[in-house]
């Protein structure tokens, strides 16, 4: 249960990190939109490990191929299936961890909730599985892309290092500039050698991903239990090893007064109301407001570090688990494409769900 | 659509701020719990504006009425419905507003979505719905008390000025305590302080809300996309005013080390395992591991204050709204029988979905 | 569960038959549409108890209130919620029948099920409960008609006796003119005639329900699972005492050779594709195909007569359940609005689906 | 949209007739299953065309492969995906069917719906996508038969040629004899006949195929609309060719009086309750109450005949549609497997839903 996300843009993935392979099944994507798969494999290129010495080493061509749905590079509307094999299943990495729960993992939870667990490269609750998220995001970026909605997401703060990027302006091309993938350049260089320091160390670091989509507009949202920012707060939650949510200004904003804190409306140059300010976030009331919807995801320190931890095995006797395998000091690069392929998911989701009930008498903007 | 919540034990609400009533409609119950309907009203009442003079001073009865699902304080397993009527709707206060959008407010959205909205009191939009939520939560707080679990929130920051409280003890009794809702005494005073001088400028105060559920099994939380977190996160997101959530370490867990943030795993004295910190807070792999769930919610000061602010009418045409009506200069002391009622209904619905899937050759906890 | 049906316009209901109350609660109504509560209450009043001697003469005005959801008679966008007060709860009539389970009632599996059961009037189980569609099924007509769809159902057989209609041109008057809703006069007396014996020798009879929707454009239902007649089929079984449903051609059309059955396509004078005959019931792969929507809906005999009968109480004891209280020789002329309800609540879901995910390049007939 | 069935255990199917691949995903399943590859793909095996001369001739082999959540034979609990890979893919016998629109095909309402549609052998349409829906369900099968569950299906009725079989005792073996799967070896050498007649006659035939689950508990079903038999009229009206369900009595019952009709509940010789006669199929009030539960589906004829029929192009000019390429004359005898594998998921799916609400005090059976 639990592998399915959406209403009417919904997709389902499976796979484990260390079987046959796994992959995702987009239902609900409109037919006729012509579907770049060039843009799928980039996106799942920007997620793989071995990019930069800052991430993982695991070698995996992630080579995705789309089983149905697609006809003549067009979408048929029925559902969309993309498989990625797996390669490199080096199981014998995993033999002692097989014994010891290994700390802020998930080994010990999946035992106790179904009393058997894929043990090599942690099964469903590898980080591998987040490239069917992306897979299925890529086509919901190209959906919202058709209706004008551009996404943006890069890493706002690495141990504490904090960057200054400006959301309304920030492009692909900026983040994807370096390895950290942040645009503030001076910042990125003290972000790149904090990690290094910590890979040298054995160690892991965390941070904070900021996300920002643009051309979102007014009146995408349900009120009440599937405002849009709920739904992008469960999709981001949902991505291992995020602890924190924040939209528009947070938990800072929770410092400030009121006077200060609240966005006065305003008519644009171009007749349309918008806010002086965006604290909201582009969301009023779980409703996108046509400002720019912006949000920070807080990602701890990867679980797996080269030094030796104390732990117990599935008995409860204490053993001590030695550093072993790959290990990625900072997941933060590579959480970006995924943060992105989640908040497109939750867009094009509620884009839909606005074309089914939007009053004929409503402009048909959104 | 949106005001549905949960797969199995699922809540529908209903209701404006000025309509003839609201409610909720709970499916999923099990059958034959006892009821404790005093419990529900009691709940309520913590929720109800008009408590001290820090919140608002609408005044409501908020009287629960049960129309189905249980016979003789028993529930039937068939849906039970909670009716409560609204009474004191002064609509004349929302005459101007209905011209001018009020700034931080659902009215601008609400508009662009729908081409209609309930002007008096926000309808759809009002706080005044999350009674529904409180109502539908207490139930699920029955069911989860059946099965040992015990779910405590309390005001852990106004303004900045932050409490420090055991979550491991804490009780209802200690929150209860005081009119802020804080079970730190000495920090309570000053924030009680803080709110009536923003109430005395006309202003308000953000903060934030913090809850703990003890007695949570491990293995409830499905992998993925519904993982326990992401479903709590959604369902503290989806609380008007909402801007931020954390779990366990949320974003001070960032700025640590892998090596310090890892929680340890050890056998306990009762021979269970443990962990010797909790800053997963709960929660590893989407699954609650047993240790005390934790989170912290963060709630923008109230965007209603007793200023002038600058605005615009739905034509886009510049005017200043002026203060009237009531007013709430701090929403967090009401805002914590909400929050502890969401974390039930998550947990409610989790606790079921474990029961369907878990193997008969797991132990019988959760 | 199981008390919710639709995935956009979606319908909640509640309320056992003696209990206080019953109601649904209508989520996913378009904002914007005038809504007609007299025409509500008219279905109300055509599914109601006593209003001929041909149906159960317990005494129920089913006076409907509307809770939220709507201002000013024009829907809103949020939940409509319906109430229904309970008034006539004799529930003395059902002390015996606490301890017999009735033949053919869901006594027995609600005991099975529930461990507990509102005994009274077959408390959940009750065809009370068809009021709550019925309800709800009037907001989703108004919604259809809008959209020029019509819905007509009427019965078509009574214990074997036939009647011929015509589904292209019968109207709700043609079907209201008698007791019994046939359209074809002749037919109707034999059906009452049938009936009257039947409520003179104690027992009853059952029939078919026959509904046409006319007007429904092409495009409407998903492929696979969600099939237009899949839907349709799962909520005509939902209702009680149904036994089979039919569409066009049923069990009739596999005793015809293909190419009898077949509908060929040609074009219609007005330059449209239309189907020279309908064996297809208007559905073609799932998806209508412009032509009218028809069914043929089974009602078992009621299952309470006036004779007693062998049977046994909840601890495996034989006993004879003795015949008292009301009696309801036919359901037939009161299914006919509920029949209608369903297939309004079924087609006005499909009509908001393909609202969503219709592409923009396709004539926005539908 | 509409690719999904099922609450709990869950399917999700994907896959066109000619595209490269076909496949489901089985999210829900519990875990420590152990699961048996060959007879899911015995099952593939039994519903695969060309294996005998009355059903298609198209070579495919129909390999099911898992790619995910089963570790050496034993289910994880997490997302089981099988892909089927398309072999035979002839798509120039159909380059004249993309401009006519092959009468009582989805070739004319997949066009209206998305405005593009995967000519070649029906794309999404085609009947080939029963193989996902036989691959899941034999999942759900071996869940069930853990149980105690055991479902079987025949060929009862050909054109008209009716057969007579004992839902109480017949077993698959005794379906599987003969390639009509009609285990009354008299009617189906009769029916054998008739399809040879058809084929011979470039016509097709339909009939109706009878399905029996013993060993179901009592306490199965939801109330209202998630009833048994609801749920399982849909399951199979969603089968390609299916214009007609029954469940018990079906349509005959309507011709009953209700003192025959009703089923007499007696205490059993193991002291159990029973009923005297199975006329409501196994289902009360929408529960299942311990008998077997039976149900007949109607299957209209093969659409697909050798003979030339009127028909139109896409832009409505009048053409003859000329016989060509593979012809069913009869899809009953394959339709046996894909109506178990319907009922099974069904099953599989309520056998979750009471796990997850039974209350603890009622015996642990279901």
């Amino acid at each position: 249960m639990g592998s399915s996300f959406g209403v009417l843009f919904r997709i389902t993935t499976f796979g484990e990190s260390h079987g046959p392979g796994l992959g995702v099944v987009v239902d609900g994507c409109p037919p006729r939109l012509t579907l770049d798969v060039a843009h799928i494999q980039a996106e799942l290129d920007r997620r793989r490990p071995g990019q930069s010495r800052l991430v993982s080493q695991r070698k995996e061509a992630d080579r995705v191929e789309i089983l149905s749905g697609v006809l003549d590079g067009v979408t048929l509307g029925t559902p969309i299936a993309l498989v990625i094999r797996n390669e490199d299943a080096r199981s014998r990495d995993f033999e002692e961890v097989a014994r010891a729960y290994r700390p802020s993992h998930a080994d010990y939870t999946y035992d106790a909730k179904y009393g058997i667990r894929a043990v090599a490269g942690g099964g469903r609750a590898s980080a591998r599985e987040t490239a069917a998220r992306v897979a299925g995001g890529a086509i919901a970026q190209q959906l919202l892309r058709s209706s004008g909605v551009e996404i943006v997401a890069w890493v706002d703060e690495v141990a504490g290092i904090a960057a200054t990027v400006d959301p309304d302006v920030v492009t692909r091309a900026d983040v994807d500039r370096n390895d950290i993938r942040c645009p503030d350049e001076a910042v990125a260089a003290a972000m790149i050698e904090r990690v290094e320091e910590a890979r040298k160390a054995g160690d892991s670091v965390g941070g904070v991903v900021r996300v920002v989509a643009r051309g979102v507009p007014a009146g995408w949202g349900e009120p009440v239990f599937d405002k849009l920012d709920a739904d992008l707060a469960k999709a981001m939650m949902s991505i291992p090893a995020v602890k924190g949510v924040e939209v528009g200004s947070g938990f800072a904003g929770t410092r400030m007064a009121g006077s200060e804190h609240n966005d006065l409306f305003y008519r644009k140059d171009d007749g349309s109301i918008g806010t002086r300010s965006n604290r909201s976030g582009g969301i009023q009331g779980g409703i996108s407001n046509g400002a720019p919807v912006t949000m920070r995801i807080a990602f701890k320190p990867t679980a797996t570090i080269m030094r030796p931890q104390d732990t117990v095995d599935p008995d409860g006797n204490p053993t001590v688990l030695a550093p072993r395998g790959r290990h990625d000091p900072c997941v933060l690069p590579r959480a970006v494409p995924i943060v992105e392929a989640m908040a497109a998911l939750v867009l094009a989701d509620h884009h839909l769900r606005q074309r089914a009930l939007r009053p004929p008498s409503v402009r048909p903007g959104p």
